[in-house]
């Protein structure tokens, strides 16, 4: 597999955008969500959006003109009207405003209607995690999971985001799916031509699959059966029947409705730990609770017990230093993409010798 | 099994409790959390806590005298230290001054530290949606969950209710522990003497488990793996580390530990919908959200798709009309409690009929 530099492919993805027609800081927003994913091995929500993304603005599905703007505003509550922009860049938009407004009132809640998908929340909230800030943040999405006791798909995977700072460089940063495992991960799976576990997916028929196209075209499961549901059903009804965007069948799938925006909502929460202790006696406070958390007796086989976040963020520290790799499915499919829109392709960094180097290692 | 009407037993245990030395507004407020949880099914959390609540108290680790005071107070966030009173009590005050809050701001976070275990978190959840409010609400809990990689407790079961109105008399109310199951659901099948099913526990030698004693020697297991985990830590951030709380071991078991005060923390964010959108409006997008899950496809057998909360609704509505059933070991525990405190159990209604009624129905 070839290797790529951050840098590069955050390049790559501007300038393939701009030359569909999108507006640069747009570009550069969208760009930046996508490599953040990949960076921390999120790869259902990397890059391998890129060509889904262009297709959109080429189909002007997603509209790059409008801007998002406020259309309510309380002061520590405020609801966004996407405009149907790029949800990277209308998450952007709202996650600024939030900020703002959780550190003059404490705590701030901003609603977004009428976005696009809005890649990794992670990406939003390990930013609100630097700026002192406790995070919860969600989204809906378009329909994959049934509810419990249905066949098909009819919730999406509305995923959940809480951070929290650490005092450390690697933040407390969970990001969930509601389901048992992202549909990102089954789309990944289905690209890598590998089988599913079974739990993780019905197929069309709502019986149990380990083939990845076939959970696609069936529904993922809820974690947990009523308990994901419930989670995911509530999400939906904070991201999207409060704002104003869509909620359940509402909510339009990006790769097959060509005829209607998304429609995605996001929920911003944030909340300013100043409000309740000075930021010192939090950070002490967490850092006691990591040095007990790494203190427990771990299952054998396990070197350390991380907290949410941490794996990503050891996969980040070495995919800035050593290159994201891209299968060559998808590396193929950018290279279409990059000639068909007349940008260059990045090229891929010195991998071969790493990688007898990492075989040999290996041996 | 012998019924109770929900009213005679929450005059039974604000009796009790007053017996032991609680002042009558506390007495009562611990007593309809009590009872509301047995009469939507939620056992755990019901009435088979009066004795060691009334242990606690006795035992001077619950202090009822000192109230609940505002420590930090910005507007739409407060701090509130619980004066280590009773955690229906605490809470109580909590989702009141809460509920004002948001009224006035459109979002409100009252934190809570130094409080104790506040029962069932749906008892605060729905007065909030009753009062057109979205409502987050979370507490952290004593050690029962490994945390992934782990062998054993280290977090609660850091329970997470999400409500919403529907415009109809059954909110949108989730209610979840973090684990797979609430650890209370394994006290109950103990005191039933069943078995429990596979995953829910793991006993004190790290090993899983179906025997509900050596699980609650054990550990219960987190949600879904690594996501209930995260989860679970999360909540604990939220309310444990940024109240001032304890949170992981610092959270004190009341069952155990007799030497300290449980230090419990809650976190209520409060959400008001008018902040969004009129509620005329809001209503009718949920009623639109609910008209489209209930004409999903069903799976074989399942007569209607319900939505979090709604089973309890309906249990609740035959509970109140038909009284509340206990064991007769449960029964036994609260006669001898009774006689304890010199307070009269209350007369069980009259369920020979009603039981033979529903065995020939059943027959």
């Amino acid at each position: 597999m070839n290797h790529y530099a951050p840098e590069a492919l955050t390049g790559f993805c501007t300038a393939a955008l701009v030359a569909a027609g999108v507006g640069e800081p747009i570009a550069a927003s969208v760009a930046q969500s996508l490599v953040y994913a990949d960076v921390r091995g999120v790869e259902s929500h990397g890059v391998l959006r890129l060509p889904i993304y262009v297709r959109r603005v080429r189909e002007k599905m997603v509209d790059v003109i409008r801007q998002p703007a406020v259309v309510q505003d309380r002061g520590a509550t405020a609801l966004m009207d996407g405009g149907n922009n790029f949800g990277a860049y209308v998450g952007q938009k709202a996650l600024d405003l939030a900020m703002a407004r959780a550190r003059d009132y404490g705590v701030a809640t901003v609603g977004v209607r009428r976005s696009n998908h809005f890649g990794t929340a992670a990406y939003f909230a390990e930013q609100a995690a630097a700026r002192g800030l406790v995070a919860v943040i969600v989204s809906n999405a378009s329909q994959t999971m049934p509810p419990t006791g249905g066949v098909r798909p009819f919730l999406g995977t509305n995923p959940l985001a809480i951070a929290a700072p650490t005092g450390g460089p690697t933040p407390f940063l969970l990001d969930m799916a509601t389901s048992q495992v992202a549909r990102g991960k089954i789309i990944a799976a289905a690209r890598r031509g590998e089988a599913i576990p079974e739990g993780w997916a019905i197929d069309a028929a709502g019986q149990p699959t380990r083939d990845a196209e076939a959970g696609l075209a069936g529904a993922v499961l809820p974690l947990g059966g009523a308990k994901g549901y419930g989670l995911s059903m509530a999400i939906d009804i904070l991201a999207g029947v409060l704002t104003g965007a869509g909620y359940g069948p509402h909510v339009r799938n990006m790769y097959e409705d060509w005829k209607n925006p998304q429609d995605v909502g996001h929920a911003f929460i944030l909340i300013d730990i100043a409000a309740f202790m000075p930021m010192p006696a939090f950070i002490a406070r967490m850092q006691d609770y990591l040095a007990l958390l790494k203190a427990e007796p771990r299952a054998p086989g396990v070197a350390e017990i991380l907290f949410a976040g941490e794996y990503e963020h050891r996969l980040a520290e070495g995919r800035r230093a050593q290159g994201i790799a891209l299968v060559p499915a998808l590396v193929r499919e950018l290279a279409a993409l990059a000639a068909d829109l007349a940008v260059a392709m990045p090229d891929p960094l010195e991998t071969s010798d790493r990688r007898s180097g990492t075989a040999a290692a290996g041996a």
